[in-house]
C-alpha cells in the first residue's frame, strides 16, 4: 500500500482501458507510459514465441500453447484472448500482486476482455475510449489495413458490437483525430480523481 | 444543457468545494477563477451593504434583512450563514438557473452549509479541501490572526469538528503549505473526471 497524503493508506486501483479495434489505445498507452503517471502495467502472459531483446516477465511471460492452456483451465488469466493465432492475457496473479503492493494498476483489454474483466473484479474504473463517431472509425480502419469490402463490413459490424458496450463503463473518452494528447490528459485525469475518493474503489479480484 | 462530444446533452453538475475555516478555499477559488475551468460561480445573496464598484449580481445580490429573511422564511437558499453580523447564501433560484442552462456549478461553502446542501441537493459532488494536518490548520489560523489563546482554542476545537465531517465527502484535496497550484489541479481533475462520466450526476435541488 502506498501512503496517502493524509497518512492512511490506499489501495491499488485497477483501470481498465478498452474501447473499439482502431481506436487507439495502443497510442494513448504510449503516451501515458511516457508521462509517467504513477500507474503500473500488468505483464501480459502469451503463446506468441520471444523475439530477439524481448525479456521473459518484462515484455510478456513466454508460456507454450500446453502451460497457456493449462492456466486457462485453472482460471489463472484476467481474461484471454487469441491475436493472430496467439493466446494472450493478464495472468490473476501478477495483477492481484501489484494491487496487494499498492500499485495501480493500468490493463489495456479490447471490449470482449473487458467485458469478462468486469465479472471478475469488484470495483474496477473502466474508461472507454471512443472515436468522435462510428464513421470515424471505419475510415480509420480503412486507411490503416487494405482490406476487402467484406473485411470492412465485419469491422462495422464489430464496430457496432463493440460501441453497444458502452454502458457499461464509468468514463468515455473521445480519441478525437490529432488530439491524443487530449484524450490522454482526461485519461489521466480520471486516474486523478479517482485516487482522490475519500473511499477509494478497492479493486477485488473475485 | 452544453453539447457532449458524442452529440448527447450532459446536465450540469454542482460541485460543492468546502473544509475548515482556514484551510485555503478562497485562494482555490481564486486560482480555479484565473484558470477558467469553465464553470460557473453562483452568485451569492448578502444583507452586507453594497461597496463602491460593486454591482448588483455582478459580485452580490444586494437584500435588505427584511427581504433575506423573508427567502430564508420561504427555504429560498441552499443554505446560508452569519459572517461578521451579515447573512449570505446562494438563492437555489440562481443555482437551478445555472444548471438548467447546462451550466457547471461551483460553490464554496463552509462545513456546516455543505452539509445543509447535502440535504437539498441530490448527486451533487463533495469536494473536501483539507489541511496536512490538524496542526498545519492551526498554525495557518494563528498567523493570520493575533487573537486570545481562547479564540485559538475554540477554533482548534471547530477545526476538530469541521475535519470530522470528511466522511461525508466523496473527494478530498489536501492543501499542502506552498502548494495551492497542486491542490487546484487535483480540484480540476476531479471535474474533468466528473464530465467524463457515462452517467454524470445530474444534481437535482429538492
Amino acid at each position: 500500500m502506498l501512503p496517502r497524503a493524509d497518512g492512511e493508506q490506499r489501495p491499488g486501483l485497477l483501470i481498465v482501458l478498452s474501447g473499439p479495434s482502431g481506436v487507439g489505445k495502443d497510442a494513448a498507452i504510449a503516451a501515458l507510459k511516457a508521462r509517467d503517471v504513477g500507474v503500473r502495467y500488468a505483464v501480459t502472459a502469451t503463446t506468441r514465441p520471444r523475439r530477439p531483446g524481448e525479456i521473459n516477465g518484462v515484455h510478456y511471460y513466454f508460456y507454450s500453447r500446453e502451460e497457456f492452456e493449462a492456466m486457462v483451465a485453472r482460471h489463472e488469466f484476467l481474461e484471454w484472448s487469441w491475436v493472430h493465432g496467439h493466446m494472450y492475457g493478464p495472468p490473476i496473479a501478477v495483477v492481484r500482486g501489484l494491487l496487494q503492493e499498492g500499485h495501480d494498476v493500468l490493463l489495456k483489454i479490447d471490449v470482449q476482455g473487458a467485458a469478462n474483466v468486469k465479472k471478475r473484479v469488484k470495483d474496477a474504473i473502466f474508461i472507454f475510449l471512443a472515436p468522435p463517431s462510428i464513421e470515424d472509425l471505419v475510415e480509420r480502419m480503412q486507411k490503416r489495413h487494405t482490406e476487402s469490402a467484406e473485411e470492412v463490413e465485419v469491422r462495422i459490424a464489430n464496430a457496432y458490437k463493440e460501441m453497444a458496450a458502452l454502458p457499461e463503463y464509468d468514463y468515455i473518452v473521445v480519441n478525437e483525430d490529432g488530439r491524443l494528447d487530449k484524450a490522454v490528459d482526461e485519461i489521466q485525469a480520471i486516474i486523478t480523481a479517482e485516487r482522490l475518493r475519500v473511499y477509494p474503489r478497492r479493486a477485488e479480484i473475485i
